[in-house]
């Protein structure tokens, strides 16, 4: 499984993804799902990936190699688009492509080859965004009303972001708030693991400001997993006990 | 969709369930998923369902009205059985009955008449059981290592009960903390709904001490819900910020 999410505030992006592949429980390892493209005063790109890895591993080498527009028959390079609406269909392009080059042959064997993706970033002067894009290769926008989209293992992680991020969240809680989300997944989900990769950048600085691994010896991610135990202690301890009683009945 | 949980901790057992039901978005309904059989001093049994209507209601109906032994002819009532593991097989028997009704008809509506059910109690002497009915018929029982069991929508209540349960909590402080999952389950499924019915049991009192619904109106629980949130923002806004910035590259 994998456990991925994007958030949106008007500071920036921050993006989140764990590192755990699985082929059954027992054929468990470690990839690389979150990924950087970036020309510094230019673009910053990211796309985090959960879902069949050959069919996302082979849509990034397709956006780092070329793609070949089926119109024109020109190759197309994500780094070299415009703006992020093009790049975000150009991923949903090479998504499908690393799907026909899987093609029919796998159609039987009972495997999935769904994924989703989450890509974000900023182009030049425009805003940063943020989409998920589909197996398919449609995609859906980010906005300020949900400033934060989440892929993989989504449901244990959906609380606190629903509470705690709005589109006007610091960026550096907004990174936190992702983290505690992160927590809260790899205690419920044994699919879901460290390391954890981590990404932050800035609106219109167009470069990456963290770029990080997380690993199980990360003394601050040590120390928010306790706190964050810890608060929640607190804080059920601090609601009084229920009133209810047998004149209740 | 639906929501329920059992924790059944050293001073009893607590059971929580919403009353949404839904088939499809657009048709809503409210309906009791948790029942009671109790003869106080003998018995207290209860029963919370989820999945098809159609088949936990029908297998309720069967324990109640009576369910046939196959081999001795018998009809076996749920409130006459002598311990809570001959009352757990009736359970599953009863829901097997349920779906042998419905019958081959149904295999190709693209319905699902997959359950789920819950059944606690104490029946005597004997110590309170819990046990988690699949639609095979087939169950599992809680024990003191994880001593809660879900059904229905389980992942975003899941997070608080693994963090905030043992087998010694206090029997009120089970029933807050089964609260505080069942609000993290309304606020992030909408086919999770109020009003929630609870139910609470001490240990060899063979009696419910708690047998209440609560709707939007309940003081208790609007509080509760108000002061979780406030909990949460202060939770994580105790925590430092992330030191992670460019050194880290």
């Amino acid at each position: 499984m994998t456990y991925c999410c994007g958030i949106l505030v008007r500071e920036g992006l921050v993006m989140i993804a764990d590192t755990r592949t699985n082929a059954g429980l027992d054929n468990i390892s470690t990839f690389r799902k979150l990924q950087r493209f970036e020309k510094p005063g230019r673009h910053v790109l990211m796309l985090a990936a959960s879902g069949n890895l050959s069919v996302t591993q082979g849509a990034v080498n397709l956006l780092v190699e070329g793609l070949e527009d089926p119109e024109t028959g020109e190759v197309q390079l994500l780094e070299e688009a415009q703006t992020m609406m093009q790049a975000a269909h150009l991923v949903g392009r090479a998504v499908r492509s690393a799907l026909t080059l899987v093609g029919d042959a796998v159609e039987n064997t009972g495997v999935s080859f769904d994924v989703a993706l989450l890509f974000g970033g900023q182009i030049g002067g425009a805003k940063p965004r943020l989409f998920m894009i589909y197996t398919a290769g449609n995609a859906i926008e980010c906005t300020p009303d949900t400033p934060y989209l989440q892929i993989g293992e989504h449901k244990y992680g959906k609380p606190i972001l629903d509470r705690a991020i709005t589109y006007d969240t610091e960026i550096y809680d907004a990174l936190k708030i992702g983290l505690i989300s992160m927590d809260s997944t790899i205690r419920s989900n044994l699919s879901v693991g460290l390391p954890i990769d981590i990404a932050l950048m800035r609106t219109d600085t167009l470069e990456t400001e963290v770029w990080h691994r997380i690993d199980s010896n990360d003394l601050y991610f040590r120390d928010l997993r306790d706190r964050w135990s810890t608060a929640l202690r607190a804080a059920h301890i601090s609601i009084p006990a229920p009133p209810y009683r047998r004149e209740s009945i």
